[in-house]
């Protein structure tokens, strides 16, 4: 007998039938004897619909009362799904993000958990009840006021409650299977990775895969949660996150992509100390985070050199017209952007300790005639930016070369069989 | 400078637009310097769109997650409202019944409020900002669960919150102007009234006038909150509701009606002692209340008698099967059962003071041609059954007579002048 948390996002509570689906699920779990502790999302577009609402009355609504509207959606969901659990002869109570515990600093909008004490819900497993929990919301005991957790904030509520109940797993459903080797949309040979790091999903995650919030994987790396993902919609098996197990982990978890970003690049800057410190402060202090940063060596003689670096597309408008205003304090002669570009990641906890992995990147695409325009890398990730147009190509060519391909032997990228 | 409590209905804020006219509504009232605690109700038919989302999931949903379901809806509208305040340069902040201090007890769905401490309301009062309360809702401080006041709840708020504040007067916004001296779609020449008196109002209410719910009357009376009952379509006065005041009482209030009533007579019941008690006793126990009782006087010699009463119309097939199964234990011959009936009823608080009033009101209905079959009074209330076809007539003969039409000297109703 395990204690699992369960966690079910919008897609997979849309409807009422959706929330029967999901409670025979959780009654499954149940009577196979576990104790379960589940967190919903607010149903389908809901959370959607409110925040329409709140627009048709004013552009800029107070935060505090825009996390008291947004939270109403959960309160649905969770009291709904108990009622279908109960319906099904089990018994099930809901709770809010303050009756389970979830303690939050008093930034509304996007509050951090800064406590969890989730004795009412330890009672409630206790007396053999499911208990179910309303995700993405919290309490700001100071104020006694309702905060939320902003994006991603159901996956955190799970993980903050599995850590803080000392689950076994805390299983997140979605209406994917799990996580990928690529986004099979454009790699229909993409594998669903069995096991995969910390580390590692978090590199796909901030390389552009859509699979858990980085700030989820974060806090479930700090309390040693492992991490369930999977789909509501099959009763197949999906990728568990734990953390770094050489045995089990691939050595390359797989290629993630991400066409939402641009590229600046700033000609003819004086090559002297101190300008790309403040190339990178203007661009800070518009409030823009940066991505790869490529600065060459001046070509001899010429003490001048090229900077380019990337950011997201959506934030370009803000950067260039903060570095235009400073074109002559900074002595570029020229400004370019590109919003045509894509960037590859390959990520793996493996590639490490492995030589020759970049070596194989980029004879892969070479050999697919993709031309490189950046490269950034860290411990178990390395990424290129290639134009947008090659983006697709690009991440299968990279797939095949690093035999992630599903007819390809599983023994090439799982469990340390090395190359 | 005063301290008023507005509380506005569902269909005063049923939508975007709503809101803000509303919005509009308040910041008036608070720029003329006064105090203003909102409470408002869930946005059109939101909570009746729960209701049916319940219903999709299971017929019989556990209360307390009905309770925890429903109390979104106004956490809904007292949100969009305060920003819609905000929007106008006016802080406003938004507070469920648990944070305004409504505590009630544990009757999930029909909660009775035990005790409010709106301290968090007077703080915001006093920084002068706009306190919006979300009607309906209350919190269980036992158990830390969310409670619902049941029908007419939001009204029940908005009382308890004007008695805890000490507040001036308690504004109900509605779609109707006011209390009516009888219903304006039977009888269009109705008045509307200055002022009533909680008595008076309250049989208005028992008499099927669609004004104020009886609960939120008796607490007005008991802290002696004035009550302005008003629409939020219009800035045009309503009624005062408050303590009898007989300069200012009209000493017929008007004229209520109601059809949803049927009624059950028992014929040729032996008129032997205990045999009434019985009867009701047996209606009682299958949970019907009931209204107007009439048993005539044996007539010599026959030692048997009939005994008619009115109900809900609603409850007409549960009464009925349960007197049937006593059929042989009461005695009686046969049973029938009446529902075109209905029930007008004459009420003012003046009327108890003025003789006449009765035989005034037989003969009105007397020259009009309309029978009457049952008789029942109070000291501030004179009811008579008809038949259902010939109430809208009588409602018309009454009011007439009783000098309420609206074409008719004032003075005739108003004011102690007598008669």
């Amino acid at each position: 007998m395990a204690l699992i948390v369960q966690k079910y996002g919008g897609s997979s509570v849309a409807d009422a039938a959706s929330v029967q689906r999901v409670a025979a699920r959780i009654v499954a779990t149940k009577r196979a004897g576990h104790d379960v502790c589940v967190v919903v999302s607010a149903m389908g577009d809901t959370t959607d619909d409110l925040i329409d609402l709140a627009q048709q009355i004013t552009c800029d609504p107070p935060q505090r009362e825009m996390d008291i509207l947004l939270t109403a959606g959960e309160r649905i969901s969770m009291s709904l799904l108990a009622m279908a659990i109960d319906a099904l002869g089990v018994q099930a109570r809901s709770f809010t993000g303050q009756q389970a515990g979830v303690i939050t600093d008093a930034v509304y909008g996007r509050a951090r958990i800064i406590d969890v004490t989730p004795s009412r819900i330890a009672e409630t497993l206790d007396a053999g009840q499911v208990a179910i929990v309303a995700g993405f919301q919290g309490v700001n005991t100071e104020a006694n006021d309702v905060t939320t957790l902003g994006r991603g904030g159901s996956d955190t509520t799970a993980v903050a409650l599995a850590a803080a109940l000392r689950a076994d797993v805390c299983e997140i459903y979605s209406d994917v299977d799990g996580v990928f080797t690529a986004d099979p949309r454009i790699v229909p040979t993409a594998r669903k990775l069995k096991q995969i790091g910390y580390e590692a999903v978090l590199e796909m995650a901030a390389s552009g895969a859509k699979v858990l919030i980085p700030r989820c994987v974060e806090y479930a790396r700090r309390f040693d949660v492992p991490v369930h993902v999977r789909s509501s919609f099959s009763d197949l098996d999906g990728t568990l996150v734990t953390k770094e197990d050489p045995m089990e982990e691939p050595i390359i978890a797989g290629v993630a992509h991400d066409s939402s970003q641009a590229k600046v690049t700033l000609v003819d800057v004086p090559d002297v100390p101190g300008k790309a410190a403040r190339i990178f402060e203007v661009v800070a202090g518009a409030g823009v985070n940066i991505d790869m940063i490529v600065q060459n060596v001046s070509a001899s003689g010429t003490g001048r050199t090229d900077v380019s670096f990337t950011l997201p597309a959506v934030d370009g408008k803000t950067a260039t017209g903060a570095l235009e205003a400073v074109r002559d304090e900074v002595g570029y002669s020229r400004l370019q952007y590109d919003d045509t570009i894509g960037k590859l990641s390959l990520v793996g906890a493996g590639m490490k300790s492995h030589p020759g992995v970049s070596a194989k990147l980029f004879h892969a695409l070479s050999d697919a005639g993709i031309n490189i325009e950046m490269i950034s890398t860290s411990e178990i990730r390395l990424s290129v930016v290639t134009g947008a147009g090659d983006l697709p190509a690009a991440v299968r060519a990279v797939h095949t070369a690093f035999g992630l391909d599903s007819d390809q032997d599983e023994a090439v990228v799982y469990g340390g069989t090395g190359r």
